[in-house]
């Protein structure tokens, strides 16, 4: 459907700022983006961000614009994880069907590759002005060096807040009555380090697995980039026995390494310096309602919806939130009011529910991996669903591997959850878990 | 135990950030209280309170530092409640045993004279001094005109935030990383109304009496005052069939008294006036952690916890958090690092507790006074807890008329609720709910 072009104002360069800068100038608009900070183009970008892993909602929304391509082209797939358990050889888990993969993808360099193709397509960035201040009613926004400094004005016909999980636009929103909102912060935290390539510029892990050293309360990941080197994310509690609290020597970094990540202790000079230059970052779940305001402002991804990175979906939702507003936008054309309704109550229970899912799957890594039970029933359900692979599609493949709506794979998934309580409960499912009796209970709990 | 005399701010001149004043003042310290809001001395105010229930807790505070007696003198003991049900004569619930009452005081009234009580007792007092900043570490506060004026700086060597459920200096807080903090709105917002006294200064209705029209998804409940009026608050949705939105006229609002009141539509002039002059409030559920800043910082009553009003409790938990950071103080003296650890860590739980069953109340008001099971269970209970007072005393009381923790109410209410199930589940429950034979099952399953 055509649209009156209008005037709108962007708040924040980050993935979901950029996309929907391109989205939005397809309509005619004219979109400015404003950053607080500098042109990432011109930065070196790392330090504190856990790679991506693109999965079909992502590539969805960047298809719809005609930029996945683009795209393919500075990521890696990975089509497995790869799992290093102490005392155990290293061993794969396939993700889901053939052919299905997430993408590694450095949040830097897919950063700067969007606000290239946004400029491309005509959108005006501003970086380094903050914006302080948003007249919700008139679309106006006001920009300065500090606080207290001059501000400088803009009239806008809308402004979208795509400032992330501390968001200012949102700030705004909140102050007002009636403003439903929580920030809930998990007793983790994660730092970024690096395991760099070989003298070659190859791999030193198998460059199409998502690496993980699962340790009961604490864990490390790594995923590949284009250069060879791997980004590494460590997560440990804050405090407590193993945390950060507890590593503040390098020896005691050290000793953190070669104890439980063995097999990555030839990089250990590199982690341990990575560990004491980068920052230790929190984790939020950050929740708020309404999204918009009349047909004048609206938030897009994390400034809506901030997730815990542990289903790896926190830019995949943002990208959709765009994608479905786009096809609202189709239904609707001028009318921003019923867009803005209409998206923030389609979205809601999706934002909602992935941030459940995230912060499930925290939970699970962080306390049920040594659970027998646990890890039992993860193979009965896998057994079941190797063999029925239609009647049983794992919760992780309806968030990751297909674009319906994250509050249907939450559902589908309690259910799941329901039917395998009572298959749990089975006297004696230790050894009969692979047996015809409980393959046939399940599809009769099932229909 | 003795105390180091320090300069203390409070921001907030409301009835915790008085009680508090007087509190510390027996100390030894300098207290200065800020405001934004002129001194509620000198104002007529009106328009946006529901009167309060002062129950146990509050008094206990008022008790600990000498002033229960100067307060009894603006309350009115209110021992039962007064219903007004559609199609039945007034009829009265007691609340407790004998000589159990809350009390009904004026906000307005009891504010006025717990600041003189505080200037009495040697508080400063700062009114009309908006406090825009906070430096945490530092205990310096920031005033000023406005958000851009010039401000003022104090050095103090601690503050207190009892600035309310909207309060600045938690706002402060909240931006640091690691703060959980949530908001949450229900969907009634309410409104305050006035029976005026008879010629002779004489109450329109019973003046010991907690009067309740309930009418399903709205109520309006009235509290006698000193002067022979009634402050009555109206709870009604903001949408809906029957909502704020849907009154717009004088004749809508004053068909909807007469249908839904009409035991009060002798002062319908009056009400209707009220509707339209009073503004609608909304309410809202607030909870944070953590509620102190080193020991430099500390959030008390409705900045840390605020509730939505259906217990009456409000007020009667900050007073209580008040009396127990007195009986902290009095373990470890100079120590506010302990202090205020203990302090939070004690009065969270609890805080927690009174918002669930504020909260609960609300829906039970709201959606279960109509549902005849409900009401079935609410009689067994009684006919239980008449004559077995100490084995079954209902988590009203435990609220009201007792000091015990409020998470403690919560948890046997809660354990109450399961016993109560599983005789509900009777089949022929309503024919045999005052028999020997439900009588000894409740025994069996609290023993």
């Amino acid at each position: 459907m055509k649209q009156t072009p209008k005037n709108i104002a962007i708040i924040g360069s980050g993935l979901v700022g950029s996309l929907l800068a391109i989205y939005l100038r397809k309509y005619g608009h004219s979109i400015t983006v404003f950053d607080r900070r500098p042109d990432i183009r011109g930065i070196e970008f790392s330090g504190r961000s856990i790679n991506l892993a693109m999965s079909n909602r992502g590539w969805t929304a960047l298809e719809e614009v005609g930029i996945a391509e683009d795209i393919r082209k500075i990521g890696i797939p990975l089509d497995k994880r790869a799992m290093h358990v102490v005392g155990k050889e290293e061993y794969y888990q396939k993700y889901g069907k053939e052919g299905e993969a997430i993408w590694s993808i450095s949040r830097g360099v897919l950063n700067k590759r969007m606000i290239d193709l946004a400029e491309t397509a005509g959108v005006h960035f501003r970086f380094e002005e903050k914006v302080w201040d948003i007249d919700l009613p008139e679309a106006k926004i006001y920009t300065g060096a500090s606080e207290k400094s001059e501000w400088k004005s803009y009239q806008y016909e809308m402004v979208f807040g795509c400032d992330g999980a501390f968001s200012r636009v949102r700030h705004k929103m909140q102050r007002r009555s009636r403003f439903d909102y929580s920030q809930d912060f998990i007793d983790v935290g994660y730092k970024e380090l690096t395991i760099p390539p070989n003298t070659g510029g190859t791999h030193k892990l198998d460059k199409h697995s998502f690496h993980i050293w699962p340790r009961g309360k604490f864990m490390l990941i790594a995923m590949p980039n284009l250069d060879g080197s791997f980004t590494c994310t460590l997560f440990l509690p804050f405090e407590g026995d193993i945390s950060f609290k507890k590593l503040t020597t390098r020896a005691e970094a050290k000793h953190f390494f070669k104890t439980y990540f063995p097999n990555v202790s030839k990089d250990i000079e590199n982690l341990t310096e990575d560990f004491f230059n980068n920052p230790t970052s929190a984790m939020v779940t950050m929740k708020c309602y309404p999204w918009t305001y009349w047909d004048k402002v609206a938030l897009v991804g994390d400034s809506a919806h901030a997730v815990v990175p542990f289903y790896g979906q926190g830019m995949n939702a943002g990208f959709e939130d765009i994608y479905c507003l786009n096809n609202i936008i189709g239904k609707f054309g001028d009318d921003w009011e019923a867009i803005f309704r209409t998206y923030q109550e389609e979205r809601k229970p999706n934002a909602d529910a992935i941030a459940e899912l995230s912060y499930r799957n925290f939970i699970e890594m962080s306390s049920k991996t040594a659970d027998s039970n646990f890890l039992l029933q993860k193979k009965i359900e896998k057994h079941f669903a190797d063999k029925y692979p239609d009647k049983w599609i794992p919760v992780y493949s309806r968030v990751t591997f297909s674009n319906r709506p994250y509050a249907e794979a939450l559902s589908i998934g309690d259910n799941q959850e329901l039917i395998m309580k009572q298959i749990m409960q089975i006297p004696n499912i230790a050894d009969i878990w692979d047996s015809m009796e409980v393959e046939n209970k399940i599809l009769d709990l099932l229909s």
